[in-house]
């Protein structure tokens, strides 16, 4: 059932021993909004825990290290920016996925599947949400509550560059900072650190860069090799797709992926005038208007003659 | 002679015929103000003109072809963004550097060039400024000042990235959303965007990496040669500069970079535990606590041992 903010918070408030899970391969957003509302019902005096399918990435240290070891049998569960049960991860969906009380999120695909589910889909980030939450229930934020929810505010925007962005979202960054949050920090650690092996794989790449089409299409290769010669892994390469796309005059970016059997996988990534998912759908792949993803049984070579020649009628 | 906000304010509101400059090798934050206060100006039934010393970078054109032909004899002359005279550039400089009378700015350093000069040394831009005097004088802001504005904000805060931005910097850039900057777009081309030639340039440059003293120094060079064959302009070497300390664990970046007259100089970027000015001054250079500069009279190989034995010493 879909309800509105007020039953959200009506919910935190009459209920007490609340375990919080949210999505597995946890990112800015999960770990902030998760542990701020932790934080924040501990002020209230409740008991609250945090619980995650996967290990934290090392650079939320400085969220996941933060006392989270309330013991008691859970009586409410709230999920924060879990869109599907199936994204719980394995695990935690076996346990808990049919005896979620309340979701709360801001994707606008959420598969209602929690008892009571609170959906904003024009928020950046769950941490917008769960700011306005936690200032409805009256609990203090302190700095740590500040900086988990300055993190997935942050991380779910590209530091404030995409176009998800709205006048709420830098309003509620100015209200962060003024309650202490380690806003530089945290920029530093989520968007500046880059890892040696990156740059090496990074190296790698664009000395793979094809640049056809008038400069309007850009592809890179990764082969298995690159990746155990410089020990990045599949989520190293995200933002390898990302830079095919952002060079100078390019509106399609490929990047042409070995998989672990040998075989190849296109990561397709397009401005605005291009769509993404329909360049795929040639190779039975799919995904968004602007990032979709196809798989090729033949060589590399001919992987990318194939998705070019399509790219050049979709110009 | 410093000067208060409601001074500033008084002397845009009882002049007309007002000529703007900015510093020369204009950025976001000097064209982005020049041309918010001429278009706010315009909106009061004034005249005004920007005029600058140098061309104006490409990607900013979206400003700089907005409406600038009023012809008048100036009567008042104002800087926004200009530290001290010597910035405004040869021609400029010397026509104009004793007759400005309002000088707004956001450096500490500013010399107080002006008649009267209103420093804000908090702001994190010129911008911030500009906007709160537009809002004083009670121009209209409207979608064209809004992304004049939101360009200074948000280049001179590294996309709201460093640590000059307060709370103000983001109610500002959620107002300027408002009033209709076209912030996604703007931070796209400021930020996202990347030449074809950077990235070959970056290629080259990884492949000189040197990461020394336990990961603790990073060192890449630039010859004259990268520079030829990738095109690319000593405005390009900033970005691999800052690069050199961006990597995990590094707390001193260096780029040696080859001269026109084949002598070599070395930028320093450090984190904050490192003073790099102190690192340079061993060699005669100077600059500020976290990035400076020094010159080398020696081979590459040479000035790059001379600088990672200062290195190892302040670590």
């Amino acid at each position: 059932m879909k309800i509105d903010f007020e039953r959200a918070v009506k919910l935190l408030k009459e209920n007490d021993d609340i375990l919080i899970l949210s999505h597995a391969s946890p990112d800015g957003d999960a770990i902030g909004s998760s542990f701020a509302l932790m934080l924040a019902l501990k002020k209230l005096g409740k008991r609250a825990r945090v619980l995650n399918n996967d290990t934290y990435p090392e650079k939320f240290s400085f969220i996941t290290t933060l006392p989270n070891k309330d013991e008691f049998e859970e009586k409410f569960i709230v999920t924060t920016d879990v869109a599907d049960a199936v994204l719980l991860g394995k695990d935690i969906k076996e346990k808990y996925a049919d005896k979620i009380d309340l979701a709360i999120d801001h994707h606008g695909s959420n598969k209602a599947y929690a008892k009571e589910t609170y959906v904003e889909a024009n928020s950046a980030s769950a941490c917008e949400i769960v700011y306005l939450i936690i200032e409805a229930l009256g609990a203090e934020i302190d700095e740590e509550i500040a900086s988990c929810l300055f993190t997935g505010v942050s991380t779910d925007t590209g530091c404030f560059r995409y176009s998800n962005v709205t006048p709420r979202t830098h309003i509620i960054a100015a209200k962060l900072i003024e309650y202490g949050a380690q806003h530089s920090k945290i920029n530093t650690a989520m968007f500046e650190t880059k890892k040696k092996s990156f740059l090496e794989l990074q190296k790698l790449c664009l000395e793979t860069m094809d640049i056809l089409l008038d400069g309007r299409a850009c592809v890179f290769v990764v082969t298995n090799k690159m990746k155990e010669e410089t020990g990045c892994e599949d989520a190293d390469l995200d933002a390898i797709a990302a830079l095919s796309r952002q060079i100078e005059g390019v509106k399609v970016g490929v990047l042409i992926k070995e998989k672990a059997d040998g075989t190849f996988k296109a990561s397709v990534r397009t401005d605005e005038d291009v769509d993404a998912a329909k360049i795929c759908s040639a190779f039975g792949g799919g995904g968004h208007m602007r990032a979709a993803g196809c798989s090729f049984e033949c060589s590399e070579d001919e992987a990318k003659q194939q998705i070019v020649s399509v790219i050049k009628e979709q110009l």
